[in-house]
């Protein structure tokens, strides 16, 4: 929701690796100052077009000119878990489509690929100037709406997005081709993607072939894509100059001590433990059964997943030295504004008008966990988003809640109408859990508690809704949709009525954060912002906003307690790490072929691209553009990575091409596909 | 583990009601002044022997001659729990003992009376004079051994405790009368003693009737306690000054900033997380069934109560202005002594290395969470103790590990033997969650988990362990217990192996503690409780130690977000609060009796006294030591006591010994109980 500004404080120092570039704003002499290559427009071009974003929250690339796709097995595994069956589990057992037929489409999954980017700040600053408090925030929210509009056309292939970039400094439009059908071709087992499980979990050395490819389609027929990245024989040496394009979610690299007090004292406390006690709920559902475990595992990944990631940076946030060095480096900003009496008089008192923002922000905090937890019940959320969109797609776009513009709404629609099947069991577990925590954020005397629960339990509400209502059923939810208003008023589904309930307190909170804190916060940001421009000046990256970034840096080994980390791993490595039990068990087809195998061949390995949450998934790219390597993760040290990189010990860690092209070809015999790949 | 000195650094603005004082150093002038009475040596000795811990970590009072003892049922729980069985579930549907012959011994419950306290600390000086480093940390042990075999006398029936004070300034023996014979006399349901459960935990106003009466025996006969608290017909006025006796457990009131950094970025977050996703597992355990529920349910209001309690510190230890207001207090001291060329020879350097031994301790902190969160396993529990203790009885009292010394063995044998059943279902998870989280904490590759798990997962360890081991059967324990070695070394209980595994590994870690670190930590601590003498002199109370103390306050509101709130609830207030469904569903017997009770009566209230946990069952007295409340827990201000008072908002909330008086004659009709203690 905030987008601040990721100048560095010391532009100056700016480590060599640091930074996620724009596309368009690519530092080419800097790099070809530290590694003597420089890439031009046409290599950046052809890894734009090569590069494509999962819009559900990951990174890929397309690796043969018929819309091959590749990405990594966690950014695959809900589309793997709902093509699973009780008998099939395709998430243990794998999956190769040996023939074109056999692909098969994913419920719910999302490809962009960037076809433009154009610049638009003039449109802003023509539209906002001299407004300032409700005008200027409508203003801008009906410019965004008009440009987004004008750019999509009504096609649903186009996904049109307005990036505030440096905090409002910069405005640009990232136009996107959508593709919304995507097949699954190729995935190996979980056992062996996510080898060391939880407790390997962004460390090194690591074993993992965490991959999954796919192929997009159109009219039923896979989609040339003349751009794409070659399949490297080789991989990248130690030292090699190697690149990063994906989209890394979000950073908070230059908040305000006052930001940084609110996370720490407030954000990642409420989160963590909320995920920690998720996860203990999850782990001992999966013990009712195999069935249930199946059902489970990919949430249980996810949350294992976010609590790691989330715990690192909250760490990151605890060390001693953090807060105070921030402390530092604000106070002497502030004091070279204060030294400037026109700076003085612009921005001097922006920091407290940005606290007071925040203290608003907190008093919601509670409820904005509360709400978000709920939609971990894909029943309640089917449901809300039925109530809600029937109330606001007839609303003008730029007075749509955010999620209801005409941006989102293919989005909205798709995950809606996902023919994914729905676990009554596991969803009653969910949402009584989430009531129940609810209920404790906010104390049993809120108006959401009282009006949702009323005198019943959590537990009770949540049984009698997942057992009554009818929304897993996808042709009702469709009929709902499209029917909007008249077709919702006709419904008594008691999911439907119990999301009614819901509307106006969500809508309240909503609105509270969406038209009157976040402006006060955005105003105050931005001459913040401006502030830094002033006294620091602008050749730096915007922090991440889940658009696409290139990095680079090269691969490099590390420190960690005393020992040195070599860089690579060989796949041998996974063979001695091998116990025979979860999560260090290797699939038996691995075992099998062990004597076939090549062990000396690099597995996985680190470089110093800077990358985040988001970049999964992202292709490691030499000078010539080739697929070196896949990233899949950060080492533990690069978790504190949302607050500032760490040129020392901030790796990203990805799967060398070379063990790809080994198992493909001895495991797991993916003959077409090494010839789509130009793989002899 | 660690005693630091409590003392306020600024002890001139030191709060009226600041204060959790020794029996043999409480400040009657003080209060003479503030309240205008004072108590004197006999009115201290009357409070002192009326007053009695609860050895598993709890305070009580006599209230009658027949040893009538009042506490909580929070406090009473675990017992309550093991006398029930699947027929008559205690915990849901109370107790009374109609008769004397139907009070029920607690299987594994000691009371300890505190009859004498003995200045001891001129031994100490003299063995350890001119001694330093392990001849010191010997010279120690040795002399504490000696002062508590000397006073024990061989008799089990006495409990000798030195206490350290002001972190070794002061060495004080207490001496203690052991009850172990505890009778369950009578207890209300669970659902008024926790009325409004864990939402309402902490807080206030409140409703609860968290009471349990027990009763001592010996001989089997009940014991004649002539020092007891007289029941009050009134209970106590806003303003009325009033005590509560009992055993706060620890503090951190002034902890050095390189010991707060730790708390905050490593002790806390690491404890709260495995808190948090041990509740999410506990919860959804109870999820199987009403039989699963009832079994568990005691472990998981534990660890609820326990959250809420340490997720209150940490967020105290969060705010924004804590530790910068530390490092200011820390800095000054160290100025002024710095600014005197004696003291800075002594003390100067003490900060320098209490940071060093603390950052050893931070290397033992995850193997001492995943060794202590094993003890979750009774039978692990069990076998552990007598894997222990057959090796360590035979040696000298002084050389043992800390656990097995005379005046523990008791207690450790008491927990041994206790008939309670053992649930194998709760059991197998307990110990598959605790092993998960060894492994996860530790990593795959460390000692502990190599040499405990091998290559099997850690639920099929705890799966086979438990459905094979014979510990539930409490006469095989004795046996072993009392056959010492060798019967140990003709055991083959797989849980027994398991413990052997861990023994050297423990024994290790512990050592590293007990001989390295804490000795280290202590020396450098005691110079930096000299300068604080050496700075501010001596006139305060020492921190909390599961020692007897004496705090004084006056019932009185507060304020919370700019409402007053009343110090004192009504019996009618329940009613209004209630739902019908858990945690605010009143017990059948309340709904029935309404129309009998006095709605009007009072039924919680809040005092300043300055308590932290481990007082909970404390009695809350008079100037005429008549007993008017039943304390049992803090409202939630109070959470931060750990670190510090705040007389603005920090309070007690105990039971109105009106309420109580109410309920056993219009709802429980406990006759004989009324009589006994003098209540028409």
């Amino acid at each position: 929701m905030k987008h601040y500004l990721a100048l560095s404080l010391f532009a100056a120092t700016l480590c060599a690796e640091e930074g996620m570039w724009t596309f368009n704003g690519f530092p080419a002499a800097k790099v070809k100052q530290a590694y003597g290559f420089a890439p031009d427009q046409a290599w950046l071009d052809n890894v734009r077009l090569s590069s494509a974003r999962i819009a559900q929250g990951c990174s890929s690339s397309f690796v043969s000119p018929q819309g091959l796709v590749l990405t990594n097995h966690h950014c695959a595994s809900s589309c793997i878990q709902q093509l699973s069956t009780k008998d099939n589990d395709l998430m243990s057992n794998g999956f190769y489509a040996a023939t074109a037929d056999a692909e098969r489409r994913c419920p719910n999954l999302e490809l962009n690929q960037l076809a433009e980017i154009t610049d638009v700040t003039a449109r802003f600053t023509a539209a906002t100037k001299g407004k300032t408090g409700e005008a200027y925030d409508k203003a801008q929210k009906e410019t965004s709406s008009k440009i987004e509009q004008e750019c999509a056309q009504g096609d649903e292939k186009r996904v049109c997005e307005v990036v505030s970039l440096y905090n409002g400094g910069i405005y640009n439009l990232y136009r996107y081709r959508r593709f919304s059908d995507v097949r699954l071709v190729f995935a190996p087992e979980f056992a062996i993607a996510f080898f060391g499980g939880d407790p390997d979990n962004f460390t090194f050395p690591r074993y993992d072939l965490d991959l999954t490819m796919f192929r997009i389609y159109e009219d039923n027929k896979p989609v040339n894509t003349p751009n794409y990245l070659r399949w490297s024989a080789t991989g990248a040496k130690e030292g090699e100059l190697v690149f990063t394009s994906g989209h890394p979610g979000s950073t908070d690299r230059l908040e305000t001590v006052a930001g940084f007090e609110k996370m720490r004292g407030e954000d990642y406390p409420r989160r963590l433990l909320m995920l920690s006690e998720y996860r203990g709920m999850l782990g001992q559902f999966q013990e009712r059964g195999e069935e249930q475990k199946r059902v489970s595992n990919n949430d249980l990944f996810g949350v294992e997943n976010s609590l790691k990631a989330i715990r690192g940076q909250f760490e990151a946030l605890l060390k001693p030295g953090f807060l105070p060095e921030k402390q530092k480096a604000e106070s002497e900003l502030q004091r070279r504004i204060n030294a400037n009496p026109k700076w003085r008089a612009e921005y001097g008192s922006a920091w407290k008008d940005e606290a007071a923002a925040l203290r608003q922000l907190s008093a919601t905090g509670a409820a904005s966990t509360a709400y978000s937890g709920l939609s971990q019940s894909r029943l309640f959320t089917i449901a809300r988003t039925l109530v809600f969109s029937a109330i606001e797609r007839p609303k003008p776009d730029a007075e749509r809640m955010s999620n209801y513009r005409d941006s989102s709404l293919p989005r909205v629609r798709a995950a809606l109408l996902s023919p994914a099947p729905i676990n009554r069991e596991l969803e009653t577990e969910k949402l009584a859990f989430m009531l129940t925590r609810m209920r404790e954020m906010l104390g049993p005397d809120h108006i959401a508690v009282k009006t949702m629960l009323g005198k019943a339990s959590p537990r009770d509400v949540a049984v009698r809704l997942v057992k009554e209502t009818k929304l897993d059923d996808p042709a009702l939810r469709k009929s709902l949709y499209e029917g909007g208003a008249a077709a919702m008023a006709a419904n008594n589904d008691p999911m439907i009525q119990f999301a009614r309930l819901y509307e106006p307190i969500g809508r309240a909170h909503n609105d509270l954060i969406e038209k009157q804190i976040q402006p006060a916060l955005t105003a105050a940001s931005e001459r913040i912002a401006r502030a830094r421009f002033a006294v620091f000046g602008s050749s730096v990256y915007p922090d991440a906003t889940f658009s696409l970034r290139l990095s680079f840096g090269s691969v490099k080994g590390y420190q960690e307690n005393g020992r040195n980390i070599n860089p690579t791993t060989i796949i041998g490595g996974a063979f001695e790490r091998q116990t025979g039990s979860d999560p260090y068990r290797l699939p038996d087809s691995w075992m099998n072929a062990k004597e076939q195998l090549d062990l000396t061949v690099p597995f996985n390995f680190v470089s110093t691209n800077d990358i985040i949450g988001g970049n999964s998934g992202s292709p490691v790219i030499n000078q010539k553009a080739e697929l070196v390597g896949l990233v899949f993760d950060g080492n533990i040290q690069s978790l504190g990575g949302s607050f500032g990189y760490d040129p020392e010990v901030n790796r990203t860690v990805s799967v060398h091409v070379r063990a790809i092209t080994e198992v493909m070809r001895k495991i797991y015999k993916t003959t077409r596909l090494l010839e789509e790949l130009g793989v002899n």
